[in-house]
């Protein structure tokens, strides 16, 4: 079983040092969000993360979970149920949710922290109660006040958990093609009968009565995503009946194995409608910012157990000497992290982590200013960033996270393929995470053909307005030439695709993933200027070694190594058209 | 399960027109590998994939070997046994071996392409005899008349298997920390002690008798690679008695579940040497271009499948509609192959497959070549090529191999990480390929520390002149430029190296990978380039369907839409230099 230490440093230091998120503690709503409370809380996460969920996590991917077809009951792994529970007890469900239902009200940043250590020390576990904070974030904007008072203060108790179910086996991405019905009942509430795949948490063992946000459509309504309403389906009514929404069966997956992805049988059940009829859509929108977020740190927390692990095994083997000269000379060979090869599969996770989470906490922090910040002004640019992070966030870190997880793996040769150091179980874990909550095709399908252009453009001059700021405080010349040439090409990209799409939408479709690829690089390049910046301020101040001020300056210089080529590449990738991909027909491949 | 077909199509395309492999018939030895006997053994080889292979693969998957400590045997999954004895009994084991001991002597090409099929259907079956292969090849070249005529006819015929057994816990990379010892005896045999890990096939049920080739230190011999040698240590003895050479166990491992992968503990198990004393590295190293060459084929292979697996997927998976109207009115959604996004992911899987499996049948011709060819300096040129594309083959076929088939899972979303389709499978198999066999560092260290400096530097001039006798026969002047272009680029590169390289040998550690890639992306240029030659050429004879054709020219189109962007990024991570990467002190990640 590898070992975890949540990497507390780096994120003081992106917290407090880079972002100032302390200064959420003036937000009216929170004011408990001290650096001291948020230090004692990171903390506590810290603990509950080393000590309650990891040690169960290869056991729980061993085991799976299991589906008995008589019962039609959920068995999760050894230890999970007893886990669940000392987690839920530590209040750790409710930290963003509203203190008007028994939440504690603390930024969506601080949750954001707290959910890169579950991740990483146990992505099955925490999905469970990762799907019950968007039940509630739904519920709380859109439900009438009896479902809210009857559902929120178990959901947030952590006493029962929810899912949302809006996959069905003809569609996934295309939620227009739903067919689960929804029948108004004289009491009114509604029937609710179809058939749901991938739930997670859809049935299980570890809490008394599970709460299903269901999209469904009312009779008549109209046959697009414009005709989709959702629907709150517990598994018991409050009288204690079983309500007929019974699992079906468990996927077989790659990965997340200790997570229960159910399909999901409704037959007849009873429900009640979250929001407008016809509004499921949009009620589900509202949560997704958060959610895709949640899903980037994903990424982010495997990868940075993964790093931890790698970087461990790469001090520790002894294999070949130096090509410069012995340099553990008692011994008959070096530790391979003095080989250039290794370190550049060392250096490139440090390199994406640490980067990246200062991007998803700037983002993070955004999120938190866009809802609690006084000035109505500063609430709406924090939305735009927001909005046109979120699918950067989301793809980006799943899929350099996975592909930084794989250099973990690569760097210790046939010892990572194995079972005995977890890494090839944080690989698998992390597959889903560029698939679920949209693929990351859609996300930058989402960001090209939908976020560039809301609100007459404005997101991406937020964005670069922004970028431009953060680089008016930088000391270093080369780092402000790096970022201001980074954001010229990003310019020159995005002017290309609004030359050309306006013509042919297929030219969005065609470019959208490599000029997400440019953003995320771009939005790296600033983030890791702004780090090395007050890096270079602080050193020497003694709050963190000279070692960790070294290595972030260092980290900066490594990123920059082949940054412009890089983008050049993504911006070639983007300006190739989409002649070429579509010119093939059917049977030609 | 999965379907899949053999794409024969492409393999006559590649064999008969483009590399016109049947004039190996014309190298003494080769006399029976015509065209038609070719096609023969092709069809049969699909069959025998499609119908023995391919219908245990999951099940295999799923069982995984059993290992019984109280008996110390590995009992394969169901189905194993009996396929083995199909594919030993159909003579596929000893396809390209010696018609002395046996073998059907047929061409390494023959053997590679048959071997394809086999990883793209069964990869973990296919091992056993790929590892007997590599005993065969050692034995042949390097082992006295006794062991040739006791072991090659059972290992050819397939009754028994053959390992390798080089890794300890200590050394895997580094082969000079071995300290499993050999003792010599007064009948002129050893007694062999010691533990090796990661044994493909060290135990298993499907045959009688297993032949270990094991690397082993004599007394007093030198405290370095040069001190190891070369060993056969079978588990039966003539006489029956059972050697002392026992499993310790099986690895549990991210994939090839159905290989069993073996800790050997030998305790004075009896043995005899295999050519010279402190040879055995050299020993082993005859037989590496082609176990190398063959591990290529692996990423290939199981690429291949995936790419059937998803191209399926995506034209019959009906979501949402194309962004320029229905292309499929009768439903209410199109097939996904319509979205550019979706054809981003399955032409990259075109595009690396047909390639690819050009470059590397190109490669295995030219071993048939170094090996066969009445003239000697076409014998040496075609080593060289060898020598230089090993490295190239091994690496970029198992990379770009493995992100193929993850991007043939991703194109599929959710299903794609399910146990439903197998590309899951297919992922996880294919993740070892990068590692074993020298990681893909090592082989990157390989092309850029030994094989460019090998007779004086000439193997770099013989693949340019090779490349520029291929681009001499192109007719499309845009594909000349390209190739060129490409070529330069390289050529850049190895001078920066050749200068750098020799002031400090950490700057050719930390270009080679990207060396590697570059090497790869300018060979596969002209592959492209090659095939759409042959297929303008030959587009309306009949012999393929137009479609074919068609598809070639536009995926040569498709190639060349980022080449020369990609290998600038190469280029520049080259050039980007070591500081970087060596900069860190050890705290400082």
């Amino acid at each position: 079983m590898a070992n975890y230490n949540a990497p507390l440093n780096d994120m003081h230091f992106v917290l407090f040092d880079v972002l100032k998120a302390h200064s959420l503690s003036e937000c009216p709503g929170y004011e408990d969000a001290t650096e001291d409370m948020v230090r004692a809380v990171l903390d506590e996460a810290a603990k509950m993360a080393e000590n309650v969920l990891q040690p169960i996590n290869q056991q729980g991917d061993i085991e799976g979970c299991q589906y008995d077809p008589e019962t039609k009951l959920v068995t999760t792994p050894t230890g999970f149920k007893e886990a669940y529970k000392q987690f839920a007890q530590g209040g750790w469900s409710g930290l963003s949710a509203s203190p008007e239902y028994g939440g504690q009200g603390l930024p969506h940043l601080l949750k954001i922290v707290v959910d890169e250590m579950a991740c990483s020390t146990n992505l099955s576990m925490g999905m469970y109660p990762g799907l019950s904070h968007g039940a509630i974030d739904a519920l709380t904007l859109h439900a009438s006040d009896f479902l809210k008072d009857t559902y929120l203060p178990k959901l947030i108790s952590g006493e029962w958990t929810g899912t949302m179910c809006l996959t069905e086996p003809q569609c996934g991405t295309d939620l227009g093609l739903i067919r689960t019905k929804a029948d108004p009942q004289a009491d009114g509430s509604y029937h609710i009968t179809g058939t749901k795949i991938w739930i997670t948490g859809g049935e299980h063992d570890m809490v008394d009565n599970i709460a299903h946000l269901v999209l469904a459509k009312l009779p008549g309504a109209p046959d697009s995503s414009k005709g989709i309403s959702l629907f709150l389906v517990p598994k018991f009514l409050e009288d204690g009946t079983r309500n007929p929404a019974f699992c079906g069966g468990l996927e077989h997956k790659m990965g997340i194995k200790a997570s229960a992805t159910c399909v999901m049988n409704f037959e007849n059940a009873k429900g009640w409608l979250i929001g407008e009829e016809n509004q499921g859509l949009k009620c589900m929108f509202t949560m997704m910012n958060s959610a895709r977020i949640m899903v980037g740190i994903q990424g982010l927390g495997l990868a940075e157990k993964a790093y931890q692990i790698s970087l461990g095994f790469a001090k520790e083997r002894l294999q070949s000497r130096s090509l410069t000269g012995p340099k553990n000379p008692e011994d008959k060979a070096d530790p391979i992290l003095v080989h250039p090869d290794v370190r550049r599969m060392i250096s490139q996770q440090k390199v994406f982590l640490e980067g990246a989470r200062c991007m998803a906490y700037w983002t993070g922090m955004h999120l938190d200013l866009s809802e609690k910040h006084p000035d109505e002004k500063v609430r709406e640019e924090a939305d735009d960033i927001v909005q046109i992070m979120t699918p950067i966030i989301k793809s980006y870190l799943t899929d350099d996270g996975y592909f930084s997880t794989d250099q973990a793996l690569q760097s210790m040769g046939g010892s990572g393929f194995t079972q005995d150091w977890e890494v090839e179980q944080l690989l698998r874990d992390g597959r889903i995470a560029r698939i679920y909550e949209g693929t990351n095709g859609i996300q930058a399908l989402d960001l090209v053909g939908r976020k560039l252009m809301l609100k007459g453009g404005r997101l991406p001059r937020t964005y670069f307005a922004k970028m431009n700021q953060m680089i008016a405080e930088l000391h270093n010349e080369d780092h402000v030439k790096h970022c201001k040439a980074l954001l010229s090409t990003l310019q020159e990209s995005l002017m290309w695709l609004a030359a050309h799409a306006s013509k042919n939408p297929e030219e969005a479709g065609a470019a959208a993933t490599p000029m997400l690829k440019l953003f995320a690089l771009t939005s790296m390049a600033v983030m890791w200027a702004t780090m090395a910046n007050v890096a270079g301020s602080k050193k020497g101040d003694g709050a963190y070694t000279e070692a960790f001020y070294d290595g972030k300056l260092k980290a900066a210089d490594h990123f920059f190594r082949v940054a412009h080529a890089q983008a050049a590449f993504f911006k070639a990738d983007v300006e190739g058209g989409k002649s070429t991909l579509m010119a093939f027909a059917e049977d030609e491949f």
